[in-house]
């Protein structure tokens, strides 16, 4: 499994992935599900990654073949739009659909994949999209900023209690890391490291870039003081009224 | 869906069940999931159903029919052990099985079912059991002293952080409220009323039954308070340290 999130917000975007793949429970890898093109002040894009491995890798090689194809109306670091940019992720999904899908399914394999695109390319707004394993996508809006994939429901209360397109980048960001924590905490099957991407608008770069580690001191500081303090609200909470 | 939670604690047992069910999104009913059997001083039985209504239903037919057969060895009210309790309620959802599952296999529905099993039996510890549709089962034990049946992701992050087998039955039951309203804000298929019953070890009897509606004092005061102080813990976390 995987979780992977990405939030559209007025100040930015924000995008966390966490970094374990597994093929059953007795074969647990490390694999970084975010992946970066940008070209200095005109165009950052993120993709984010969830479902087959064996998948998910065969379409950024492609999305890597097409940028490196110079000239190529699919190369990611020559769209004029993220929508545009969108597109061209949903097409390599279909080309490696095309591909291996029979294969996979005489296998009994299926065809699993789900993407998240954002950035921004000089001349638009920051935008967001999640595509889905048909190749098809949507977009985020003011009324549903953020998109998740992969193991998705452990991670979501604090997200839709926290999130809306005003809150400020660093909240964002300690929201998604209290968000993959919820996770990891539930679910062997999701695991740190963390990559944490932050992009202020307007900028065509990096904010911050974090590969955050167990060991990581802020972290670990964040995980023991939510633990403490979800149990320190639970005794506040009042009790039930009725005699048990 | 549906989302069911019992407790097996020191001083006693927790149960707790939403009331809605769903044929599709445009198909809501109330049902409730709980069903107790009693005998004054002699053994207190609750059941908890998940899956597909028309199943769950079935099994608790033929339950209430042998209970109803007085003398039967395959009654909750005979029974010595809840041990057997959970073999009898096994074979029924297996004499459900062979009765509707070929037909169902040939509409395209899964037969779908699991079942929480709880309560105290004159002579035993209160024991409390999971049900699979394969009609075989599981007991609770210290290490794992809680079940969860249908829904269960969004509820399970709060019981894992404060239930242990010494919380108090006052602290599960509102912990159990918590964990039910966690699922019914992410999940539309989860709703209120919500069942909730506590058994305190060795009364044979219910210490309380509640029938909470959304109109509840006390449960929208715990709600309030709840998803405020979440947003409140949220913002005396630390901020990340990195430049953003």
């Amino acid at each position: 499994m995987t979780y992977c999130l990405a939030m559209a917000l007025d100040a930015g975007l924000v995008f966390a992935s966490d970094s374990r793949t597994n093929a059953g429970v007795d074969h647990i890898s490390t694999y970084r599900k975010m992946r970066v093109w940008q070209q200095p002040d005109e165009r950052l894009i993120v993709l984010l990654s969830a479902g087959n491995l064996a998948i998910t890798q065969a379409v950024v090689a492609i999305l890597d073949q097409n940028v490196r194809a110079a000239e190529s109306e699919h190369s990611l670091m020559q769209v004029g739009s993220l929508h545009h940019g969108a597109r061209i992720v949903g097409q390599a999904i279909r080309q490696v659909y095309h591909q291996d899908a029979k294969a996979l399914r005489e296998a009994g394999v299926d065809f699993s994949v789900s993407m998240i695109l954002g950035g921004q390319v000089r001349g638009e707004p920051p935008r967001l999209f999640m595509i889905y394993a048909a190749g098809n996508f949507i977009e985020a809006t003011p009324e549903t900023p953020y998109f998740q994939i992969g193991e998705t429901k452990y991670g979501k209360p604090i997200v839709d209690r926290v999130i809306s397109t005003g809150t400020d980048l660093t909240s964002a960001a300690k929201c998604a890391l209290v968000s993959l924590d919820s996770t990891i905490r539930s679910n062997m099957t999701v695991g740190l490291p963390i990559d944490l991407l932050v992009y202020r608008r307007d900028e065509f770069a990096v904010a911050t870039h974090q590969l955050v580690h167990d060991n990581d001191p802020y972290f670990r500081e964040m995980r023991t003081c939510w633990g403490q303090g979800i149990r320190d609200l639970f005794q506040v909470l009042p009790d039930p009224p009725w005699k048990i």
